[in-house]
């Protein structure tokens, strides 16, 4: 580990293994308030069209006014997920997600939530300590609104393959 | 607007409408050097799961070494997107993505770059003066390697109904 490494973070105990995602289990979690310092900085890092940066452009836009990137909803909603289960899981990463949408636009001032539903578990045929899942994972505001959604993979450890090796 | 507004962005010239992204036709462009600080800066606002934070959490992972959010990388695909076409198209977002996967890892110090390829592209059945584009985009790194593909819907404005009034 170099200088610029951050300090460890915090051990976590991992309480969620591939045998606790029940297939139909819906959790709800997480809560982010979307500031507008915010929504412009990751619009000029990643996303720096117009509708996203700048008031009058957003206004001409289909947006109507200034709009969250689409990239920065689905970060925002990794770090829900991050805080609400996975870094207490015994998760191993994702391949990919499938039918990401932006049903809605996401506005400075709005307040986000997350519900994940399961929608599929099943072994890995390659590898018997690892399962997968396949979850829904929808963004919501705070009219109820569904602002993102997608259906992503997981791989996890089976909980009789115990933690990682330390 | 208000004080915590950024400048406004430079003026654009619109170069590209929706006839100009023909089926078939594959744009490369684009270039970012992946730092170790920015995936870590990255890890730390949203996805904060130990591999893609600290290296001794990373070697026992599966990707073996410290490696960037698959989020993080969805990011940078979108800023090359924006620089490479996007900022001189007459783009008016998007509605969403399919199959989003993330084939290799990203690594600090990969260098990656960009192909885009029109896979579909239709008029507005409700807006007569848009057009939808379905885009093929991958991520490449230094070997050539897809590290992140998907599949993207565009809207855009048709050539014959201008650029959006300013």
């Amino acid at each position: 580990m170099n200088d610029s490494s951050p300090p460890d973070p915090p051990a976590r105990t991992i309480r969620h293994y591939w045998e606790d995602f029940e297939v139909g289990r819906v959790r709800e979690y997480g809560r982010v308030e979307v500031t507008r310092e915010a929504v412009l900085d990751f619009a000029a890092r990643f996303d720096p069209q117009p509708f996203h940066l700048d008031d009058a452009a957003a206004a001409r836009s289909l947006f109507g006014r200034l709009a969250a990137s689409g990239w920065h909803t689905a970060a925002m909603a990794m770090r829900m997920m991050c805080d609400g289960y996975l870094l207490e899981s015994a998760s191993l990463g994702s391949p990919g997600v499938e039918k990401l949408v932006w049903p809605a636009p996401v506005f400075p001032g709005d307040v986000l939530t997350m519900r994940s539903t399961v929608l599929e578990s099943r072994p890995s045929a390659s590898r018997p300590e690892i399962g997968l899942v396949r979850n829904r994972s929808e963004v919501l505001n705070q009219h109820g609104q569904v602002v993102l959604s997608m259906e992503g993979v997981g791989f996890f450890r089976k909980r009789d393959a115990g933690p990682p090796p330390s």
